[in-house]
């Protein structure tokens, strides 16, 4: 879809890049959609739709195919924005659609092509090759069961939010003492060994990261034990604190997913409730890559405008990496801005380029369609064509983003 | 002005769509300039003439045509500026001038032009065809008189900074005594009664939206009737989730126009005197979208630092609608990342594409030319080039965004 | 390097100007660099290829070939940034070097040909000319001799950090009292004294402005001699309010640096460990513009994020200037931005273009070609081909941004 030449040239060869997706939300054990029902139940539509007017009650019904019929008739209320583009993207790319737009008289034919398509033996593999994917991270919750799938393709990640934010759950607290033979939250120590154990059955299980989503105010912080215990803040504050430590003795690089607010709209659809608070600062984890050189931080951050302290401090810190474009700033709009800085002022080996975010492998390749769009445009127009790098420099640029950054940082085979 | 083909031909097609301009402080019964002085004395270029480093006390001499000439010497230190745009198309458009750029040297034929053509009877309503103008909002004071003018092309709006911000001044009490027979102001109920009637009487004299403009610190919440009475901040918090209230109860969209610091410049000029602190967020807000889903928020936000937050806020919440682009965020290069944005992010049904805050008639034309500029050259580039849409489609999207979103929000026949 | 032909030819003209740089930190008494190291040991250097791994031990090796051979090797991993081309520009403008991109194998032959020829006789005359370099600005210590070089091609300017911050330092204290035969911090009227004679030193001597750097979070105001004696934030506030006073009565613009967060990064190498935090706004500043309205303030932000309220601040202050894309701001994807929207806004006499914050002369002439071709690009796109301006317009813009402007606003000869 570039019209530009050069742009266009550039894309197909980066299309050609096996694709490493650093973090996503797949099932290995499901990995694909089984029907349109798991396309569209995706939070990007259901919000979209229950924003445009759609009753939240519509998505209870039991018929999946009623549930996606309600979607499609309200996406023609949203067809102008970038998820709109991916889904037809996907039924172009999956389902044979040949259509240039999707409307609700397609909304029958999609089905079952869908259906048909998606039955089919081999579909995983289908899916994969024509995504050019190689390796998919995933989002994993503690005492996730991580055999029964090959972790050298879809890589386990340990995913922290509940340890630092949900102790105070006792259904979590449960959890964490099935896994961990943990005794009692108030133990700071049997805790700590609860989390190193985490961090070895992980290590020993191929995962290749530590992960966790953060608060606009949160600000880390070393803290002393009898502050953790007066103090909910400062218990989490403690508890992120050990999980560095334990990034720093297992090497796993840290993926920090910096400022989402969550439940700001109470009576939004599933996942489509979370929004963000665009005063927050990097300053508040200086003391943290302070603390820990020999930790990488992978950042990601959820609003453009924090885009350019995030270049800043990779640009500096040595253990900072910028990486992907996360949820709201996940359009074209903002990824073209914040690309073009990441790419004016952070060493190129500092950069992690992408990541879909996805729940079903189908929508990997829209997303990344749109990013390698987006970076060949500006290889084209910023370094290129002012001769400031030959196309296969650019190509070496656009692999290193897509490919072997990941590869080196999280230490894959 | 455009000099890409397809953008300029989207531009003339987009030209013909009869406009609803959603905000402005037109004076109903003098809507046209009577002369060169209405124009410019307009803040815009009185204040970037101060700025510029013209005298106040030029503003303040008897002969408007001295002033006009004080205000025209120093345009030549601003004729970069897109104000400066404004005033070049305005009298090319409708006093004939044929340069291509206005200097002091055109003074008297300018002055003498607009003499002669704004006493001709039936101005306005030439006015109003060349712009292609169908309804103009009102910003009415709670005391304004409704009556004497078509309320069908000039609609009534009922601006509420006065009862959130300023009932702590006599004058303003008195006032709202007169039209609304209202005791005390520390009497919340006659208050809250008093307000249902300014709904009720705006209501029935055909207004269709409520508007505020709020500082940056501001933060709605419901607020105790003991904390009213004691605090400045919770009186106008309380006082506002009244207005919500009424919104509600009227079936009345609101406007809410967020982030603006009055008399910042001290000396400055006449309403050139307010600025902003980007330090604002729309969580800030969350709780009165969560109270009021029935009420659709028209938001404006003067920073395009904030803009990420509107779109995502609209994206998710049914009830949070974009709308225009306000004052300082009113120029090319903060319009086109901000519309840009909004098309991919926010369903189309939910942007109301822009208002003009003109006060006269005369500056509707070269304020909406600039943004339909922006408009089709986004259009063109990130719509139909890339084959997202057709022209046709692309078409409906700009329909959308001039005049049926705002028909439709502000229930309009 | 543009490839847009009316960009080019505009660039070409543009590069006629002769430069005023308002703001280096040049020695004058050794202006130029005397090899590669006194190149590739700016900070920019240093602190990219130890951002991208680089041991800082390297940087303290007694060789200086083995220093620059260090950076080279890591400059392999930052090739992509802006910083890089500039060093290509400065290799290929100075040293004779036709080579697209240089590597490490180039190393040898690069070294050679600096030491060769920055070693000649005129070889700051030479730099000085093919940079069409005028005027260029100093920053200097309060106690940093003001002789022995020519004052009006090397402006002096009051630097002012030291005073403001750091007179809670003995070692401080002691410069100030030899230079301005001062007793003691606590005498306020003392202090004001010597600040004064520090003025009337420098005036006397060809100094042209005063300057300072201020971190996001401080807010000049006026303070009692009470609050100043009590607290070391108030004494700040204090001290830099006498300061404006001289500017004042001094009659010197003052250079405001506005955002810089010192000692962020504790183990990064020398001058490679500020950053900043977003959180700022200059309404902390309206107090000072207020309160001075003879002063004229040139404000640089260090984020792009800043740039609106810069650009809006000046809109309407008459004392209010913008100056420069600073630092963190100082890659073309910001600098685009920011330039674009204050083109738009701001009087075209209020704007200090750009300055190379140079260390040595050889940085100007690439960092302003990079400023040059940005602007060149935005006069071709936003005022030439809208027609907004002719090509002469054009450059009388570009002329006021790069010369004239620095000029008036500095009373330079």
């Amino acid at each position: 879809m570039l019209h530009d030449q050069l742009a266009r040239d550039l894309y197909t060869e980066i299309c050609r890049i096996p694709l490493i997706d650093p973090h996503t939300h797949i099932d290995p054990r499901r990995a694909t959609a089984r029907n349109l029902d798991d396309i569209l139940g995706y939070h990007y539509y259901t919000e979209l739709a229950h924003s445009a007017g759609m009753d939240k009650a519509l998505l209870a019904v039991s018929d999946p195919r009623e549930r996606v019929r309600a979607i499609m008739y309200h996406m023609a209320q949203f067809d102008n924005t970038t998820q709109y583009m991916w889904f037809v993207e996907i039924v172009r790319a999956f389902l044979g659609f040949e259509g240039e737009r999707v409307t609700l008289a397609d909304c029958t034919w999609l089905w079952d092509a869908a259906e048909r398509l998606m039955a089919q033996p081999g579909w995983e593999e289908q899916v994969l090759q024509r995504s050019h994917l190689d390796k998919i991270f995933l989002t994993n919750d503690f005492d996730d069961s991580l055999t029964g799938f090959d972790t050298t393709r879809y890589v386990p990640c340990l995913r922290t939010d509940d340890v630092v934010f949900h102790l105070d759950k006792p259904e979590v607290v449960k959890r964490l003492q099935k896994v961990a033979s943990f005794d009692d939250v108030k133990d700071l120590t049997g805790l700590r060994e609860a989390i190193q154990k985490l961090f070895d059955h992980f290590t020993q299980h191929g995962a290749k990261a530590c992960a966790i989503s953060l608060p606009p105010d949160f600000s880390p912080r070393p803290v002393s034990p009898a502050s953790m215990a007066k103090d909910s803040r400062a218990f989490s504050q403690g508890v992120f604190w050990m999980l560095a430590e334990c990034c720093r003795d297992f090497k796993l690089p840290f993926d920090l997913m910096i400022g989402v607010n969550r439940r700001v709209y109470e009576h939004g659809v599933y996942q489509g409730q979370d929004l963000f608070d665009q005063r927050t600062s990097l300053i508040q984890y200086a003391p943290l890559f302070n603390a820990f050189p020999e930790v990488t931080f992978c950042i990601s951050v959820l609003s453009s405008g924090q885009n350019q302290e995030l270049a800043s401090y990779s640009w500096i810190f040595p253990n900072v990496v910028t990486s992907g474009h996360w949820w709201y700033s996940n359009i074209p709009a903002y990824i073209e801005q914040d690309l073009r800085a990441r790419l004016q002022a952070v060493p190129k080996v500092k950069q992690i380029g992408y990541y879909s975010d996805a729940y079903k492998l189908e929508f990997v390749l829209p997303k990344f369609n749109m990013y390698r769009r987006i970076l060949a445009q500006i290889l084209a127009d910023d370094f290129i064509r002012p001769r400031l790098a030959t196309e296969a420099q650019a190509m070496e640029l656009a692999r290193l983003l897509l490919r072997d950054n990941a590869r080196r940082i999280f230490n894959l085979a």
